[in-house]
């Protein structure tokens, strides 16, 4: 019977620009006595990602435009944020209300371009998601494998959905593990073939990871440990991303 | 340092309608040598609950609409089955294509209204969501009361979403646990206070369940060991489901 262990990786360094992200994770893991091993998934948050990779912007720095400044002052947001998550986006999903949910360059739908102000280790400061979650993911799984660990890597951050409340975390860049595992093809205890059903595992073991790390407490990194899967150095989040001519609510 | 066990509950019987399902799993679960414990989140597929409760309808008992027919005729369907998708729906969210979104009487925003025709144990049924997952889950938990099992139960299905591909499992009902956990109040490693931030953790314990259950292997039940969380018997599903004014995707 299969069986996980999620547990998450505490005692990291407060990353900053150039921060090794695969080495920290590495060694915080070794202190804590549970080093990563082979088969792990490796689930980190995002923030620390971009705080690594620079992508922070100081607001003092932004010069919001007159559309940026209107909406701003309407509905109590900092302009400098609202320009900051205007130039993240392709396009403008929805706005109502102080609710701005974008479509951003990667084509997350998500609220605000994932621009997040709220720990970005001063104020003044907004943190950007990275720019290629996927390179990311794998330039920590490049160090993992270095070091002679061959585990999977998930890039996560918490995103709100249609039609439900509450947050999950979901996946937003992978590394060494497909996102969506496809039972199409495959035939039920019963004998029926499913014709239709592709789960998204990356976005589960990015939930799942969430279960342990929080966000208070300050664990941005949790391994998952017994999920099977095959490894695949070819897997992008590409295929998460519903393309807008199939979707109905974009 | 927070660590969470996730693991299936094999050699569960046949469900059909009648079966005790708590007392089931609860029996399963001592046979396989990993009895549940209190403290544990049980995750039981809404299928099984479905069958014990009789939830399923004989495709030749059901006389189509000619709405239903025309339309099934047109998209290749069987039109007794999305007969009952239209009654078990308060409102059809999207129809396009062979496509068919709705809004069920509970207020889940799902294809087909969850009804599923893929594994109801025989051609000629089909297997519909569980009049009220919140009684459902209230009734295995107090089956584990009896037994001294001071245990959560969610009740998960699968769903897709907006935006990204690939569905994924979702809690439809609960008993014990509240669905959503809220940081709202709290402060953040660096003194900012959470405005907004609210995880449906309901539906990350859903998904890892996903993760150990699959489809394919017959595991309906899974538990998670080692999550905290405040005992609430108050709790109902009803705070994951947004309101429609407050909706900007319906």
């Amino acid at each position: 019977m299969s069986s996980l262990q999620i547990f998450g990786v505490p005692g990291l360094p407060e990353i900053v620009e150039g921060t090794d992200l695969g080495a920290a994770v590495l060694s915080a893991a070794q202190a804590a006595g549970t080093p990563i091993e082979s088969g792990d998934v490796v689930v980190v948050t995002s923030k620390i990602v971009s705080k690594a990779e620079g992508r922070t912007v100081e607001l003092n720095d932004v010069d919001p435009s007159p559309f940026a400044r209107e909406w701003s002052e309407r509905w109590e947001k900092d302009p400098a944020v609202t320009e900051i998550v205007l130039r993240e986006a392709k396009r403008i999903v929805r706005q109502l209300g102080p609710v701005l949910i974008t479509e951003t360059h990667h084509g997350f739908v998500c609220a605000n371009s994932g621009v997040d102000q709220s720990s970005s280790g001063a104020h003044g400061r907004a943190v950007l998601l990275p720019v290629d979650s996927d390179a990311s993911a794998r330039g920590i799984r490049t160090t993992f494998l270095a070091a002679g660990v061959d585990a999977a890597v998930i890039i996560s951050d918490t995103f709100g959905r249609a039609w439900r409340e509450g947050q999950t975390d979901i996946a937003i860049g992978v590394a060494g593990i497909d996102p969506i595992y496809s039972y199409i093809g495959q035939v039920d205890p019963h004998g029926h073939e499913f014709k239709v059903q592709a789960i998204c595992t990356a976005d589960e073991l990015a939930g799942a990871a969430e279960l342990v790390k929080g966000n208070v407490s300050r664990v941005p990194v949790a391994v998952i440990r017994g999920f099977a899967f095959e490894v695949d150095d070819t897997a992008t989040i590409a295929p998460v991303l519903r393309d807008q001519s199939r979707d109905l609510f974009r």
